[in-house]
């Protein structure tokens, strides 16, 4: 079976990076090995670089995003604890999902698809909730929602985000803004294939971590003594060794361009597309002032289509016609919005030029 | 950061095939790719293939051999179901850790490390319990455990083997044996590194899900509209893409050299290693009769350790002068029982031939 190359520019997974492939040719080592050990620690110490903490409790989730964020939840969430959610996209509702499978009470804070979550409302919802957990990046809409205020306004809360999609494609600072739980995804942007979730764990969430997690699998207690145990590492799980050697290069990549110029890299190619967009009379979905650079949203011209063609025909033919990846619409707004991502390795200009081109190619 | 490749003789990861590394460089597709779909149903039909069984659910899990245990509990069992667990080692004891996180009521049944469960024991423990759970390879021992009697006479329940270290290193007949839920890992018999854990589901399984897993993760309802739905797959969560592609290469490898041949090779391989030792004056740990050719359990010699020297510098040695990893003993056998694997590429005659070497010249 074969298949060709595409240029991957849905909502992930982005193009990884060329150093990231030759990273899985890498010899298999034992979770145990010295030498593998040494590389985790070494990925730890990058992912604290770019989560920009010092939360020791650092590390990939072996499974992916999705798990990460279950990951986070199940480890402080029991049968009756409050935790407040933002939601405005399929992330905030999969978060409300998770949350009540551990028993949780569960106060939802929405906001219209599009639009960013209110803060202050967030802060609003509950005198005295364990956590409060939000969507940093809406993979959903394109949305940024604001964590920084939230941090500045928890008090005792737990602040729990989600950076799938922000993580190394726009600013984002655990500490200085007082998140104490979040959790991302390698195929963003990242540059690297899906298949872990990085986490980093502050040390007031192990505090309030439950007495006993629900899951064995994503026991962060059980898990801290293989991550972080110093000379001696208890045997948890056997860790993704070649998805860990793929991690370990994408941060090499990352941290080697620094971490502010893959920002500009992501910034200058979301504005560059979302320009070419709006010039073309196109519509952006995402409210003005909180647009993803890395991921835009937009909606479907429908007027414009070619004649007897819907969306998912148009993104079929970019996908058959010029092996272009684009997303189409989730939930309540599937068939009304495509989805384009400029994620790690994808995040190159030339690539807009293609997808503009390519659309002004099939739209006329 | 480099590493020297290694022998890798431990209890897992084995080698991977060349061609499963090779299988890392193809280009990554999006999860929802005609072309990606189209290949998660091949790998799926080769599971299918390998497992020996016919049941439509049958996937590969995004996360490792333990995140299969977990998944494939908390599917069938919540609080207050009754749950068999055989227990002769780390892995029987981990699945009464987690049927205990889903709120079930565990019924153990013991036997010693070393031996194997006495599968009328399992059968006579309750009356009408939900799910007999026990291990066919105990990984932590060398000991297989008799699963066709469990199957023939287990009545109503549901019965959920670990088949994480026998999967295509060993005979296992799913649906001969009347196995309902199974799972196992990539990084042992099947010759890929570790990061996926395929599993099978009978029907009888699927009637008997709770109605509402802990998991969102691993919610195997949510999960079959994405693996199993025919033209249209709903999004669940983003394939780990990349370690598809390695798993399809290494069932492709099994497949082509025939399922029979395969175990041949671990046969042959572990026969020879057993002869081997106990051509040497070593005692094996596992019961005979109830050996694993692919793992096999040796008590540590410690009468013939160079002077000065303890069990793990011995190993310390294998694998710094000689680049071979072998296992130590988990619990209760640590420090007295080495684990030696021969499992997917490390299968290899001249692999055995090596390590022997390498223990006559440390040992003399």
């Amino acid at each position: 079976m074969s298949h060709a190359d595409r240029i991957l520019m849905g909502p992930g997974p982005g193009n990884p990076y060329p150093e990231v492939i030759e990273a899985f040719g890498r010899p298999v080592l034992g979770h145990l090995d010295p030498d593998f050990i040494a590389l985790l620690d070494e990925v730890n110490d990058r992912l604290r670089q770019v989560f920009l903490t010092e939360n020791p409790l650092t590390f990939p989730v072996s499974a992916t995003g999705s798990a990460g964020m279950e990951a986070t939840f199940v480890n402080v969430l029991g049968p009756g604890d409050v935790v407040v959610v933002g939601v405005n996209g399929v992330f905030g509702e999969r978060m409300c999902d998770v949350a009540s499978r551990c028993g949780a009470e569960v106060v939802r804070v929405e906001a219209e698809w599009g639009t960013a979550i209110d803060p202050q409302a967030l802060l609003d919802a509950h005198p005295s909730p364990k956590v409060i957990a939000v969507v940093h990046a809406e993979t959903s809409t394109g949305v940024r929602n604001d964590i920084q205020p939230i941090g500045a306004g928890k008090g005792d809360a737990l602040l729990l985000v989600d950076c799938v999609t922000s993580l190394g494609g726009i600013p984002l600072e655990i500490d200085e803004w007082g998140v104490d739980l979040a959790y991302s995804g390698t195929q963003k942007c990242l540059g690297v294939p899906p298949g872990l979730s990085p986490v980093t764990v502050s040390n007031r969430a192990i505090e309030g971590f439950v007495e006993k997690s629900q899951s064995w699998y994503l026991d962060f207690s059980m898990i801290a003594s293989y991550v972080t145990g110093g000379g001696a590492r208890a045997y948890h799980h056997t860790a993704p060794i070649s998805m860990i050697y793929a991690l370990h290069a994408g941060l090499g990549v990352v941290l080697d361009e620094g971490l502010e110029n893959v920002h500009a890299r992501h910034r200058a190619c979301g504005e560059r597309l979302q320009d070419g967009l709006v010039k073309r009379g196109f519509e952006l979905f995402a409210q003005e002032g909180n647009r993803l650079p890395e991921l835009t949203s937009v909606i479907v011209p429908l007027d414009r289509l070619p004649s007897g063609a819907d969306e998912a025909g148009v993104r079929r033919r970019l996908l058959t016609e010029y092996g272009i990846e684009i997303g189409g619409g989730l939930g309540p707004v599937a068939g009304q919005v495509w989805r384009i991502g400029c994620m790690g390795h994808t995040a190159r200009e030339r690539n807009v030029t293609m997808l503009l081109g390519a659309l002004d190619e099939i739209l006329g």
